[in-house]
C-alpha cells in the first residue's frame, strides 16, 4: 500500500512556491535535480504546514497500517458496536487499530502521522475546529462516524437514514391508532436528531395528526432526558399514548418513568427507540426500534479512511446506510 | 523506557546453549567477544525459539510504545468499560492502544512483536494453550484481566473479589427477609462463576438457610441464561422470592421472564446482578447489582503490562480489586 501522499499539503505548497507538485515532491524525495534556491524556499514551506517527512511516517517491516479510531466521553454500547465494526473489518484489510480520546496537544496530529497513523476515525463528533485543522494540516485523512453536525463538504463522514428511520418509527405507532404520538429527542442542533424529528413531523403531517408544541422535546441522548421528559410528558393535560425516543437511551429512561408511574408498557403507553444497541434487545419488555447498522458502519468507515489513506477519490463525501425498523413487544395498539 | 529485554528467551537459550545470559545478550546485540562457533550455536538456538532482534522490535523515533488489548465476540457492555479504563490509563501513560481480536495465524505473537507491542491484555481468557506458548516464546508479557479460568502462576491477571462479592449479594438478600434465594449463575467450569456461587453458599450456610439443589444452576453470562433460568426456578413448586444473578445480563433476563409472568420487581421478585455495567443503572427498574471496578480494573491492567515490558518483578501474579454492592431498586423485603 503506498504511503499517503500528504497531497494537500504537497499541492499547497507547490501552489504557494509556485512550482510544480513534481518538483515539490522530488524536495519531499531528497532528489537532487532542483535549483537550491527552488529547494530552500520549498522545505521552508513545508516546514511552516507541518508537513512530516515519509522517512518519519513510514512504518517499520512487519508493522501493519495502522487507523486512530477516536471517541470522547465514555466507551458506550453505541460507540462500542461501531468499534466492533471497525476491528472486524480492519482484521478483513490487515490493518491495525488504536483507540484513544482527542489530544489538545499542539502537536497532536503530527504526533499521529509521525508514529505512522495512516488516517483518523472519529466516532460522532468528536473535533474542534482547530483539531480539524491540524488534521488538514498534517495531511492525515478523516472520516467520522455518525457526524452530530452537518459535515463540512471536505469531511467524509458515515452515517444512517436517520429522516426514513423517524418516519419508520412514527408510521409503525400511526399504524397501531395511536395519534396522541410525542418525539422525545436529543440535542435541537443535532442534525442526526433533527432528521429523525423531522421524519416523525412528516408521519404525522402524512396522517393529518396535528403535532401539539409540547409533544416535542429535545434533550440529550441519555438515559436522564428520558427519565425526565416522560415525567413532563406524562403530566400534561393530554398525555400521549406513545413516545417516539431519540435513541434507545432515552427509550429505556421512558419505560423506566412509565413503570414508576404504574403505567404498563406496552398496555398503556407505546415507546419506541433508536439504535438498536444491546439494550434494546435486553430492555423489558424487548424494544421496538429503529436499527442503525453501526457495524457495518463501521466498516464503512474503515473502508473509506484506507481509501483516502491511498490517496483515492472518494464517490462522496458523505453516506448513509439504510435504518430498519425492528419490532418487539414495547409497542402495541392503542387503548380505546 | 527500556525495550522488552525477551528474558525467557535469552535465559532458555543459555541455558540450553551452556552459556551465560550475558553471552547471549552479546550475541543479540552484534558485540563481537563471542567465540565464532558460540555465537553461531546461539543463533542457531534463538532462532528456533523464535527470537525477534530487538533492532526489528525498536518503534521509530515518535512512536508511542504500544500495547494490543484483544478480546474475543463482540465487544459488549462489559468489555466496552474495561477498555475504557485501559485507554485512560494508556493515555496518562503516554502509550498507544492496539484493539484486536485473536488471531490464529502461526506468527501471530512473533508479528504483534515485529510490530513493536510491548505487551498484550486479554479481556477474559481468549487465549487457547497455543496463544499462550506462542506468547511465551515471543517474550511478550501478557496480562489477562478477569479470567474466566484458574490463570497458570505464570500468567498474569488482574480480577475482583468474587467470592466476597456473591457474599454481600447474598447477605443484602438474606437482610430482607429472603430464604428462599436461588443462584443463576454464568459457566459452572468458570473460576469468576465459582466464586460467586461459594459467596452465595457461604452467605446462606452462615444463616443456616438450606440451599435445594434445584437452585443453584448454572449456564451462560447471557440474558438468554437469564430469561430460561428464571422460567425453571418459577416454575418449581417452591420458587424462590429472591434471585441472585451472575451478571448483569442474566439479571435482565430474570427481570423480563418476570414481566411476562406478571411479577412485579421488586414487590413480587427481588433479583440482585454483578458488574454494574450501564445495562444496571438503565433497567427498569435500576438493578441492585455487585460493582466490579471495572474502568480500574482495565487501568491496573495496563500500568501492570507496563511494568512487566520493562522488564520489572511484579509482586503478584494474580491481583484482585474489591467489589461493591451497590443497592438500586431490584430489591425489597419479602412479602409476608
Amino acid at each position: 500500500m503506498p504511503v499517503n501522499a500528504n497531497r494537500t499539503t504537497l499541492a499547497t505548497v507547490a501552489r504557494l512556491a509556485g512550482v510544480s507538485v513534481a518538483t515539490v515532491s522530488k524536495v519531499v524525495n531528497g532528489r537532487s535535480d532542483v535549483a537550491p534556491q527552488t529547494r530552500s524556499r520549498v522545505q521552508e514551506l513545508l516546514h511552516q504546514h507541518d508537513y512530516v517527512a515519509p522517512a518519519l511516517r513510514r512504518t517499520e517491516a512487519g508493522a501493519r497500517p495502522t487507523i486512530e479510531v477516536q471517541f470522547a466521553g465514555d466507551l458506550r454500547s453505541y460507540t462500542a458496536e461501531a468499534l466492533d465494526g471497525i476491528v472486524d473489518a480492519a482484521a478483513e484489510h490487515a490493518v491495525s487499530v488504536v483507540i484513544s480520546k482527542p489530544d489538545r496537544a499542539p502537536h497532536w496530529a503530527r504526533d499521529l502521522v509521525a508514529a505512522g497513523r495512516r488516517a483518523v476515525i472519529a466516532v460522532t463528533s468528536v473535533y474542534t475546529a482547530a483539531h480539524l485543522d491540524a488534521l488538514t494540516r498534517a495531511g492525515l485523512p478523516l472520516v467520522v462516524l455518525d457526524p452530530l453536525h452537518l459535515p463540512h463538504s471536505d469531511v467524509h463522514s458515515v452515517g444512517s437514514t436517520n429522516f426514513a428511520g423517524g418516519l419508520a418509527a412514527t408510521r409503525h405507532l400511526l399504524s397501531l391508532g395511536h395519534r396522541r404520538v410525542a418525539y422525545l429527542g436529543g440535542p435541537a442542533s443535532a442534525v442526526c436528531n433533527q432528521a429523525r424529528m423531522h421524519g416523525y413531523r412528516a408521519a404525522m403531517e402524512a396522517e393529518k395528526t396535528p403535532v401539539p408544541r409540547s409533544y416535542v422535546r429535545p434533550g440529550e441522548f441519555t438515559y436522564q432526558t428520558g427519565l425526565l421528559g416522560t415525567e413532563a410528558l406524562l403530566d400534561l393535560t393530554e398525555p400521549p399514548t406513545a413516545i417516539f425516543a431519540g435513541n434507545d437511551e432515552i427509550a429505556l429512561g421512558v419505560i423506566e418513568t412509565a413503570r414508576t408511574r404504574g403505567l404498563r408498557i406496552p398496555e398503556d403507553l407505546s415507546v419506541v427507540g433508536f439504535d438498536d444497541t444491546l439494550l434494546a434487545r435486553m430492555a423489558s419488555p424487548p424494544l421496538t426500534t429503529v436499527r442503525q447498522p453501526l457495524r457495518e458502519m463501521g466498516g464503512v468507515a474503515l473502508r473509506t479512511a484506507l481509501r483516502l489513506a491511498d490517496g483515492e477519490k472518494i464517490e462522496s463525501h458523505h453516506i448513509e446506510l439504510a435504518t430498519e425498523l425492528v419490532v418487539r413487544n414495547s409497542t402495541a395498539p392503542v387503548q380505546p
